[in-house]
């Protein structure tokens, strides 16, 4: 199964790193049940799609949707309670079997098809009045979900259809990550111990922690040490393929005091448009209620040292890179 | 949350890695830092080895020790704590330059040579008195860690001489794991949440938790319903290769209580001799303080109720099958 590619996470209390490699190496973890668990369990995130889809029904109701990666199918029924007509709801990993059973086991087969394959590659009879999609949803495991929910819009979507969610924002911020100080400093307290100097280790540790793979971590609103500055902006509509390939980062961050930077924290919003009302933000800011997302972390190779009221830019090419391809993004 | 991960052992290319499916997935190498500072900071299991070296002092003063899987070389300090005159650190994976730096920054480089390559491989200068091995240290990563201690044994030990640690001991006892019947009973919760009957999803979520893979996880004493029976004893001065691959495992538990049984718990002992004193115990039962083993889990494909006084005989060849495999041994 090409898509389902194979990403490891090192996961040290609550901290995980992601680490892509190109390996022969398959596993399909969309086959385990204890991703679903998460996402379904987090309450932030489904609850927030299915008020987004809900206040839409104005525009779903009667009409023919396509979830682009459906999963179990949740957002699928959430289309069917908004009262669309007809849901195609496509999937190329084994967790479509499970689609099939919910779908039936709540009586809407006669509204959701579920369609086992690739977005690029099925055959539906028709076109559709509305995408809906979780493209970020656990969306680190398909690099190009998002660019198969642009092809899904260029080739299924009637014009003047409606995406779901409509915009996406990614924001940085510097941040102080106390664990890791922590972890380094670890080697000097093993002499006290046990009578052995480890203080060596601190730099292979530093080394292994701070490089250019993304971690995920929770960041506390103690660790944050600017106000957050948006460096991206993606409109579902409009925006294409090769724009996605060069996405410029630059930004500027005026730090709230005297600190130590030892890395960015990047995070996104998705926003739903909601008639007659501000539109409903889906946020994974450390400055919101955390969801199973909780943010990106780069460390820095050093830590940097900050001062009050002192304007910081950053050309954030290379941090942002690593993070924004697995968005389905690239940054030039 | 890292109460649970599976293991799965799986080989690339001429390297064995291990993924641990946690709520994500885990990567974890030798040459990472993380599985060093666990262990390190495991001070159960690092103590435990150091009082387990100086106490057989005697027999290490001015004696020549082999340290095999040496990894930063914190046990072959220890050696040159109790006074042997010379270890050689056999490490086979990177972090072996590590070891050197660690060797070197507390002046015993004179002392300890650290040897970069398998113990079936290297070739040492001379026989030796003592072999010191940590095997079950995270040795999930290597199938055969205690087949190397075997075979370093008979290619350099000197007769009359002396392991440590010298016996290891398995143990079993029937656990009813909360933890899962939460996750299975999750999908039913879902309904009332957000009006989609996910209750189907409990099979499947059955299939994934409680299959044969072994997971990793922290057994309470509250969730033990049984006083553990020993299974299998391993001799490190007579056991044979063939022998390991042939341990049958046969026990019975006389449960305390009516209760549901959902899986088996697992765990070892090793023991190191200590003139004039009882032999020194590295435990790690669900009744002694906790290390970074914690416990290993097996689950059954069904609960099995239990009563009060009744002894359950069990053969555990299949449950302890996939265990005992990553110990390195085999089970008929």
């Amino acid at each position: 199964n090409d898509l389902c590619k194979v990403i490891y996470v090192v996961s040290q209390g609550n901290s995980t790193k992601i680490i892509i490699l190109q390996d022969n190496l398959y596993f399909d973890s969309y086959s385990d049940v204890t991703i679903h668990e998460e996402m379904i369990a987090d309450h932030v995130r489904t609850n927030t799609y299915r008020m987004g889809i809900l206040r839409n029904s104005e525009s779903i109701r009667g009409k023919v949707v396509l979830d682009v990666g459906a999963g179990t199918g949740v957002l699928s029924i959430f289309c069917v309670q908004a009262g669309a007509k007809k849901v195609y709801a496509v999937e190329a990993c084994s967790i479509a079997e499970q689609a099939v059973k919910i779908v039936k086991q709540n009586k809407m087969e006669d509204r959701i098809e579920v369609i086992r394959g690739t977005v690029e590659t099925v055959d539906l009879p028709e076109t559709v009045d509305v995408i809906v999609s979780e493209w970020m949803g656990y969306a680190l495991l398909h690099e190009s979900m998002l660019n198969s929910v642009l092809y899904a819009r260029d080739k299924w979507l009637k014009p003047g259809g409606l995406i779901l969610p409509s915009e996406a924002e990614l924001y940085i911020a510097p941040v102080s990550d106390p664990v890791v100080e922590d972890r380094l400093h670890f080697w000097y307290t093993v002499k006290d111990q046990y009578g052995i100097d480890m203080s060596c280790m601190s730099d292979f540790a530093r080394k292994c922690i701070m490089n250019s793979d993304i971690t995920v971590n929770s960041v506390t609103v103690e660790d944050v040490l600017s106000h957050p500055a948006r460096f991206a902006r993606v409109d579902l509509y409009s925006v294409t393929a090769e724009e996605l390939q060069s996405v410029k980062g630059q930004f500027t961050c005026e730090c709230f005091g005297s600190a130590s930077v030892n890395a960015f924290c990047v995070w996104f919003t998705v926003t739903f448009p909601s008639p007659d009302k501000p539109p409903l933000v889906l946020s994974t800011s450390p400055f919101k209620p955390e969801t199973h997302w909780k943010q990106a972390v780069l460390y820095l190779d050093e830590p940097a040292d900050v001062y009050c009221d002192l304007i910081l830019c950053f050309i954030t090419i290379f941090l942002v890179l690593n993070y924004l391809l697995v968005c389905g993004c690239k940054v030039s």
